[in-house]
């Protein structure tokens, strides 16, 4: 694990949100390899004597505990999807470019510079900092950490930091991924009749995806959208052999009004026969925007609240009975893009707005 | 490399050639892993004091040098292609089943017990045991040495001792291997509409692959019969992400009618539209019966003369301006199969053949 002395990197919790952001950036921290971040994380944290701080593998708490009437969580990952050319940070014209920029590491910095600064909350606060969640569910740091230690995520509502526009979007779509397999029958190349080509069946599984329209439920007044698509693709045995397996690894986005369930049948009977396994499940969230909790917050927010398309653990503490919701700086579009980039005011605007409403009386 | 004295093994070239074949086979020599079989080739052969024995890499030369009017060459490769469940080797009802029995440790048996139990052949023989067939033609140990010591090779006649259910087969079909990439824009899976999804894309290089319909050309009244098939595919970021490229490789089987140039023309204008790079070309080679050295053969071993539609080393003699045929035991369309096997009898009626034909005056 990279977490030698060469390594490690201390993270300036009085600098201003902007320059964290980028100090965050520059901190490589793919899904997996969250060790040096965490680190900088941690340590940061701990310097603050107002907070009480534990950690989880790579997913730090730190909470203040003034006994106060109302507790809120605040959220964020602090892992990224793989490098594409897009390091380190580049700040342009009101607008900083690089990996994490959008997804999520200037909502991270926003958490952290509320840790730091906010030592008198109006509410009791639980800033939670996790790793890999762009991954499979089951090594979502927070996750864990539900499963583990539920009471340290125990409050009355909780803001994820997920890019929102700087707007609260509410609920959030389900995630699910599943193997599509086919099979075939080994054969040297050179008698290829002979054999029954695996790769070459998988191209109905492709032009089944092609042919996909996605569905596009309105709820609560927000307007989900759904998708279906290959992310992984594989097979073969070897140049001169006629492959017996290929495998089609898909990813369906569904729209909270479905089950987990609802949905795997759903792509179930879209692969019909062919062998479907799933390998990979999250449950969406309802929007939720009638808990007293959520429109209180939406209120002191003001501007429109739009629907999330992407998989938050907004859906995880729907499941532990919290009521939650995404704000968070960045244009999600810019998510998981090789030109990934926040606008700088828009993550001063989180910063502004929940210093607010956790400092007002 | 699995040479320390755990792994050393012996070939007991006194044995019968049956027996010498399940040796072979029982020592597992899949392509860049052929330390261990080429020890123990070149330990026996060294044993043997009617022969001059050189080895590079993993590829053996062994050779008498009596000064006599004529040279042959007996060549076979002694690698494989992955494991897939089929060993150790199981002789049943006449019947040796097992990974390489029939491509081609039955034809690599046949050639030790020759150079065994040859003392005083009526032609000079030389016999090549070599490396790196079953995989791209840059590491293949023939090509390497037909590069490095091409005297070596020269010789009146060669003889490969590839499948052919131990008949002659003349000619061979080329082979050659592309890589057809489809491209698109990555994009987070949850808003899939905003990027361009490249494993869908490559449904369509499937399809054409699925509708080919093979040439199947006469040539010096051999019929052959081409192929096109993806013999591996990939692509994919992560499982989040809309993925941004995907690779099919591509592998073509051609007459001999055809050069090399000509086959990648009809590929690329197969795949009109994509992005095809070349990776891997070996020419066919021609029946070529019409020179007198095949056809003393031919007449010699009797029986029907066949199509080559494996890509064998022919052709790389053919380059070398020596006459060659293929003759072998096994059933070809066994090779490469998770059953692979060879009838005994064959590989009896392979030696009986050639020994009456280098013993006899």
């Amino acid at each position: 694990m990279p977490s030698d002395a060469a390594l490690d990197l201390t993270l300036d919790l009085t600098a201003d949100v902007v320059t964290l952001t980028r100090q965050l950036v520059d901190i490589e921290s793919v899904s997996g390899e969250e060790a040096v971040i965490a680190d900088a994380v941690e340590a940061a944290l701990r310097a603050l004597p107002h907070l009480s701080v534990e950690r989880f593998g790579h997913t730090i708490v730190a909470r203040t505990s003034y006994g106060l009437s109302e507790r809120v969580v605040l959220a964020g990952h602090i892992d990224t999807v793989p490098v594409n050319g897009n390091l380190p940070s580049r700040l342009e014209g009101g607008v900083l470019h690089g990996l994490g920029s959008c997804d999520m590491k200037g909502g991270d910095a926003v958490i952290l510079r509320l840790a730091a600064t906010l030592e008198r909350p109006t509410r009791d606060v639980t800033y939670v900092l996790y790793d890999c969640e762009e991954v499979d569910a089951a090594r979502n740091g927070l996750n864990k950490l539900s499963q583990s230690h539920p009471d340290l995520l125990a409050a009355d509502f909780a803001i994820l930091m997920e890019p929102s526009n700087a707007g609260v979007e509410a609920g959030c779509q389900g995630t699910l991924r599943v193997e599509v397999r086919t099979h075939g029958e080994r054969a040297h190349s050179a008698r290829s009749w002979m054999g029954s080509n695996a790769i070459h069946a998988a191209g109905d599984v492709l032009r089944r995806l092609e042919e996909y329209v996605a569905r596009q439920p309105v709820i609560d007044g927000l307007t989900y959208h759904e998708g279906l698509n290959a992310v992984l693709v594989s097979g073969g045995v070897a140049g001169n052999v006629i492959p017996d397996e290929c495998v089609v690894t898909v990813n369906h986005r569904f729209a909270p009004d479905r089950t987990e369930e609802e949905a795997l049948a759903f792509v179930r009977e879209f692969f019909d026969g062919y062998d479907v396994t799933l390998t990979d499940s999250a449950p969406g969230a309802l929007p939720g925007l009638d808990r007293p909790a959520a429109k209180e917050f939406v209120d002191a927010v003001g501007g429109e609240v739009g629907p999330k398309f992407g998989w938050t653990d907004v859906a995880r503490f729907t499941t532990l009975g919290v009521p939650a919701v995404n704000f968070g700086p960045g244009d999600p579009t810019f998510a998981h893009k090789q030109d990934e980039q926040v606008a700088v005011s828009e993550i001063e605007h989180c910063e502004r707005v929940l210093r607010a409403w956790l400092a007002r009386d």
